[in-house]
């Protein structure tokens, strides 16, 4: 909401995934959350999150919108050898490029598959296909890479090989101003706390306050979470929410601070 | 990808989960697979999914856009009682209607807040609202129910009420054909059978072949997941690419079904 005052410098971030596997229910998704963690440690804001199919126009034409509204766009999925792995030539039709056989991306993959042993089949080169222009993001679990276009960045689902990509190509892009949360725990429905919740964040409109309610062992209780850039405010703010819920004959806790 | 052919009756639908604690990774989401697999058994076809900020304008376009490209959307979070909730004024905004007290709603949160003796003060009386002409969802948790505008369906964010509204909501839509699917698991790196696969794929063109590869204990191995409106021709085709697994000196097993 109202977090933003002048001295924040925001980098914004969409994040695509690309899978049938995850609309079908089969598979369950793990790299938005490891993503969306790292990206805060960083000080990039993911702002949107995408979850479409195995189809090469739908592919394309969402890296291409989001990419004109966001700084960074990263996508999982599809970079593989199979007949399913589409993201490679959905990316460069999105860009309108053409796709080829990365040099330095083959010889990665020869140098692996030697010391595996296996044999680098036409399958397996496919993974050595990026568009022409393309830079590579190391991968340093199975070789075959990610690769970069302007500010999109291509990256494998399998979660291993998918944050070890992330945490190659973090370090590599700007940021923005970092971030900070600190979480107070109610044991109060949030029905109890909210109008006067409502009243401290209007108080403090450098802060995001987010209310998010729980269930647990017969109790229904809420997670307050601060966010803001100053780390000071946040204290600030969360002896307020402190003092609220003990007006309301509640116990506050701190919960989890990053 | 071709799993097209003419008997089939394909109902479509999007999720959209709104919330900033998914965005910045303090909340991993558990929606989206249970609303994904729930979908699947009814024969509704999620096509995307997207996450987005707690941002009025946001909401407001994301669901004008998607409720447009799908038969069905889903929507979850945003709907309690504090000041960070404002899907309802956002969905209302969407489709340029005015937002009351749903005289349903209220007399089901009077009567819930009685049986809980807590108080129904301001706050909590917000979860009644709903935009005008809303049909209510009903929700066996906490009373506070999700609510119904044309193809849209606004449901809660905590996914134990967020589950109980989709149970309530589902048997209500007109859905489509059942997609069945099989697994195949296969401890060969999906490069190996990636050449073979492709063969079968093109031979059953009813049939839609995913390949997900995994690193599991040591091993690159690879779940094969076919999936089909007709259970035979998924065996058919299992029985190929058994084949095809032994074939290339591979021990390939069954694996979930549905």
């Amino acid at each position: 909401m109202n977090t933003s005052i002048s001295e924040i410098k925001t980098v914004t971030a969409a994040f695509v995934i690309i899978g049938n596997e995850i609309l079908s229910g089969r598979t369950k998704d793990v790299n938005l959350s490891y993503l969306a963690t790292a990206l805060v440690q960083v000080g990039i804001r993911l702002d949107e999150v995408r979850v479409i199919r195995d189809d090469q126009s739908t592919i394309a034409n969402t890296v291409k919108t989001l990419r004109s509204e966001y700084d960074y766009v990263f996508t999982s999925g599809g970079i593989g050898p199979t007949h399913d792995d589409i993201t490679c030539d959905s990316i460069a039709l999105s860009f309108e490029l053409d796709v080829h056989h990365h040099p330095e991306a083959l010889k990665r993959m020869k140098a692996h598959a030697k010391k595996r042993g296996v044999e680098l089949n036409e399958a397996r080169l496919r993974m050595a296909r990026t568009p022409l222009g393309a830079n590579l993001i190391n991968n340093p679990i199975s070789a075959a890479p990610g690769f970069t276009i302007e500010n999109v960045h291509v990256m494998a689902g399998v979660p291993s090989v998918f944050q070890a990509m992330v945490n190659e190509l973090l370090p590599t892009l700007r940021t923005g101003t970092k971030i900070h949360s600190r979480t107070v725990i109610s044991n109060l429905g949030e029905g109890t706390v909210a109008n006067g919740l409502e009243k401290i964040q209007s108080k403090y409109p450098t802060i995001d306050i987010g209310s998010y309610p729980f269930f647990k062992n017969g109790i229904y209780g809420t997670s307050l979470v601060l966010r803001g850039a100053q780390v000071n405010d946040l204290d600030v703010a969360a002896k307020d929410i402190f003092n609220l819920i003990k007006e309301y004959g509640g116990h506050p806790t701190d919960g989890d601070e990053n």
